[in-house]
């Protein structure tokens, strides 16, 4: 794990003092390490029976993308108001400051669809979360919970009880 | 083709009248689909020497990612002002109204780099000509530029020469 973990840069006081940024486009821009960190997540959700993936935009898309095509399943998108042309279910989640809303296609999920919600960051939960509740909400299955990066500290764990979480990078601080 | 053609979905008048907008999420949605698609751009641009791929956000990390994973090769994000955490360069495209920055961070491409441009959609060319400078303004090449979809009555690909263009699918309106 080491040879991915290496490639992930803390960057102090980013968006705001006191935070330790995990910028992980360094392991992105790593042909070899990003390989190796989609190969160990397949593996880790391999046992998890789903059809499609779901990811938020936008860098959201990165991991559950190569996962879903490592995977050989399809990719839902849930995007920020305004950007899918068709009709759309939303669900919204809150923010330090305000909230987000996220969308997806109303046809995208349907009656026992089993999706496996996949983010790069497991922070507070509350992106995750918004996710599971488009899946319930139209019908579908949460499978599963995937990140590359947990940060431990913020219990976003607690907040997707009881989905199985799984995640490849976790950090304590 | 035919079967990754007939999961793009034509929806009229969007994001304004008059538009046929190209909706390619229900292709991301089918995994054969969009592995067919993706393993058919990798083909088509396996003769092309690069060292990484260059996709801007939101919707073009999708086959962006998968092409840089099918490849084994690096991604790096090109985001919209605010979004990465360190040291930037930036260049801007004009919009109908208004227009757009991008933003990489400045170690992701050095001298020499060979970078493939990938985006989902040639349409004006606009995105991906900023793409372009941003490789040209750090010291990189622009080994080619490869889409999904690509708009020919909107003549983009003339805005890109003389770089190297590829893409999947084609439409005349």
């Amino acid at each position: 794990m080491q040879e991915i973990e290496r490639h992930v840069r803390e960057v102090p006081d980013f968006p705001s003092p006191g935070i330790s940024f995990k910028d992980i486009t360094p392991l992105i821009e790593d042909g070899p390490a990003f390989h190796a960190a989609v190969d160990r997540a397949a593996a880790a959700t391999a046992g998890i029976d789903y059809d499609r993936v779901l990811s938020a935009e936008a860098r959201g898309f990165v991991f559950g993308t190569a996962l879903a095509y490592r995977a050989r399943k399809g990719l839902i998108l849930a995007r920020k108001p305004g950007k899918l042309p068709r009709e759309t279910i939303s669900a919204s989640y809150d923010l330090e400051y305000g909230s987000n809303t996220l969308h997806v296609h109303a046809d995208s999920i349907r009656e026992g669809t089993r999706v496996l919600v996949v983010d790069d960051l497991l922070a507070t939960g509350g992106t995750a979360r918004a996710m599971c509740q488009l899946v319930e909400n139209a019908g579908g299955v949460v499978a599963g919970v995937a990140f590359l990066v947990e940060l431990t500290f913020l219990n976003g764990r607690e907040r997707l009880a009881p989905y199985p979480v799984t995640s490849l990078l976790t950090y304590d601080a």
